[in-house]
């Protein structure tokens, strides 16, 4: 049930965990914060080891999903938990970039990321491996949702004991796609933050594998995968812009972080990736120091309908606005309205449903190419991390309602009828 | 808007429609019926030729989803409309099998299928393209809830016109998954074969391309894929026996055609494959007919939460029938309870979230396993066919609640401990 260090074995690059701030370096253990400046642990390679092991055939000959990538996550086995996370299409949203006068935007679609349907399952896939190996036998996490679904549905399939924390107003779906798994879940009258805060006394009194807690730095890794994924999928090649969900601000640094370990090791050619990062006005603490040009975040109380990214204090926001600084990118926040909208247009032009926050990350790339800071030419990628059933609340009323007709031909014919009138009023110039 | 004849180009290997009761064959164009006799189309190819062309090898070189085996669908294009769709995974269920007592269990999980999460989107991919060849502009269909949620997805995706028609009372999941897409929707009042009688009306006075009427030949063509896959999953083998749901029996005679065809091109080695159905005992007239020995289905009114595969007049029935038996196959039916009893066991030993015909398929799975009728040692496939998440009413009071707790340690450990000794309660012998 303790955590033991494990060695990196043969077919293992990790080498250690590195404090980003003082550089302390530590054995790959469960801990997450230097002991000597708590400053949060990074996982590091053995990058010319990488270089001389991995190309582009090794990785195309892999499994299809994220463990195409093995060597450059945190775990030694070789048998790692695969549901098929992973390898999600990467469309090409010609409909969609037409509708707002860009030629090159891609969307990277983890709305149907596999088991779960969100890019929680990344990490997760990643937490869980590791944590079997760390000879945790209880996972737990600290969740606004998807997070839960996913630590829930993995353990019940690699057979691990369950406990998930979840602030108690989270949408219906979320819950009952986490109870489904039969964990234990603890509903907790509080903010995310506040669930975050308790998980941190329990993962210091319980033995257990807290995924974004004690196992945060490789649970983390997995965001890479994101990175990985979209530089095969446009042909070994980077994107010009890419536009991310902020929340904490680790899936963003993960982006980025994988971007720079696939040139550092000659996979793809260097050249300069903008990254924007998408808040909902409701819970913004990182645009807002964007905006007034501060390097320090000041936590804010959430309140958006953008609930899977609703946290008000980001343990990566630092990380983030340094990022999007220096690659001359920007971080937009936007309206619950706007949310909305952002969600229908990507479902209406693409086909693709997605939550909350994925139609945060489409209304701000909106509003970027609105204020003219996406280059129509730019090749451009836009996140999309998680799955509209999940939120049906937040567009209940605002997708309008079936026709109800009985089963009759006339019937039929005159709700046709009525449906093209409410078009054309709708959508054409009335003539007077 | 009108179709008309596109023969088959030198890159597709479909010739023609014949009728699968009388003969008779047909220029292959939107039309489902036989002239004479009422019998349904189906589409047949030039077996030697497809037999000179594909390989293992081409076919492993396509791309990641069913357009691997376009030469075994009924397209004539180059590009056909390519969402992502098919590849899912097929998951070693260790724990479920070890569960049931099973040795050598697989699920086929479309669930996780893509765009819009079930194995709809294979035969709607397939149709859609079909339909654009066909030079249809408006695309439709009749639908208990999936196939909607997947012919307006991907309509949106191409750019095609769409209007769905659905029963009045579907589950608020596949209206909204549906609504969000923006196409017309017509909910009538009534159960899904009056649905389909209308839309026949419909498909016989408007030009439009109704997937699953005018063009059901192609469709239907989609399931096929079904069948290649777990072929190709399995490393080029058969399995022993196939657990599918049964609606219009479609989808069963499609993975059997599709096992058929890759044997006779050369692609797998013959053996006897048992095909199993899986029925709700609320709406289950092939079961009724196998269990009375009966070559005719007789209709029935569905009552029965699993509301996708309510379909009282089975189109493909009779069809489904000689394939068990000649197969030795079983097709048996369950309960309500049962169905959702089955979804939480995928789900708590898979970690795989299914709507109630995935509860419907595992549930027969479990009474086939109990009557002795597969064999442990038996290589078995389950069809897991859609999302849990659109279906969220079904299990809704049958799978517990949350823990509600402050957020201090002290309020955690009360819940827990309260959780254990209830868990002990239910779960240990109690001795007096």
């Amino acid at each position: 049930m303790t955590a033991t260090a494990t060695a990196a074995t043969t077919s293992a690059h990790f080498t250690h965990l590195k404090c980003k701030e003082c550089g302390a370096e530590y054995e790959p253990q469960a801990i997450h914060v230097c002991e000597y400046c708590f400053g949060p642990l990074e996982v590091r390679y053995d990058i010319s080891q990488l270089a001389n092991t991995v190309t582009r055939q090794t990785i195309e000959a892999g499994p299809h999903s994220i463990w195409r990538y093995r060597p450059f996550l945190p775990v030694t086995s070789d048998n790692p938990i695969d549901v098929g996370t992973g390898m999600t299409p990467l469309v090409k949203a010609n409909r969609l970039a037409r509708r707002l006068g860009l030629k090159n935007l891609y969307i990277k679609n983890d709305a149907v990321n596999m088991p779960t349907l969100s890019f929680k399952d990344r990490v997760v896939s990643v937490a869980l491996t590791r944590a079997r190996e760390l000879g945790f036998t209880t996972v737990s996490c600290a969740s606004t949702g998807n997070l839960a679904n996913s630590t829930a549905a993995i353990a019940a399939h690699a057979g691990l004991d369950c406990c998930v924390f979840i602030p108690a107003d989270l949408e219906a779906g979320k819950v009952l796609g986490t109870l489904i798994y039969a964990p234990t879940v603890m509903a907790v009258q509080g903010n995310y933050d506040q669930v975050n805060r308790l998980c941190s006394e329990v993962a210091n009194t319980h033995g257990w594998g807290f995924v974004n807690i004690n196992l945060r730095p490789y649970y983390s890794e997995g965001s890479k995968t994101l990175g990985y994924e979209v530089i095969e999928q446009l042909g070994w090649e980077l994107p010009d812009h890419v536009v991310a969900p902020l929340a904490s601000g680790s899936l963003y640094t993960k982006i980025y972080k994988g971007f720079r370990e696939f040139v550092e090791v000659g996979l793809v050619e260097d050249k300069a990736v903008r990254f924007s990062g998408a808040q909902a006005e409701g819970c913004s603490p990182i645009a807002q120091a964007f905006r007034e040009n501060r390097d320090f975040v000041t936590p804010v109380k959430p309140n958006t309908i953008a609930k899977s990214i609703a946290i008000g204090n980001p343990a990566d926001g630092v990380y983030a606005l340094d990022i999007a600084r220096k690659t001359q990118g920007q971080i937009e926040s936007v309206t619950d309205a706007e949310i909305v909208a952002g969600i229908k247009l990507l479902a209406e032009t693409e086909g693709i449903f997605t939550e909350t926050a994925g139609g945060t990350t489409i209304a701000v790339l909106e509003k970027l190419v609105a204020a003219g800071k996406i280059d129509p030419e730019e090749k451009t990628v836009v996140y999309i991390t998680g799955n509209g059933l999940k939120t049906q609340e937040a567009i209940q009323g605002c997708i309008g309602e079936p026709l109800t007709i009985e089963p009759k031909l006339a019937s039929f014919e005159r709700a046709l009828e009525r449906s093209r009138t409410l078009e054309r009023l709708e959508w054409e110039p009335v003539l007077v």
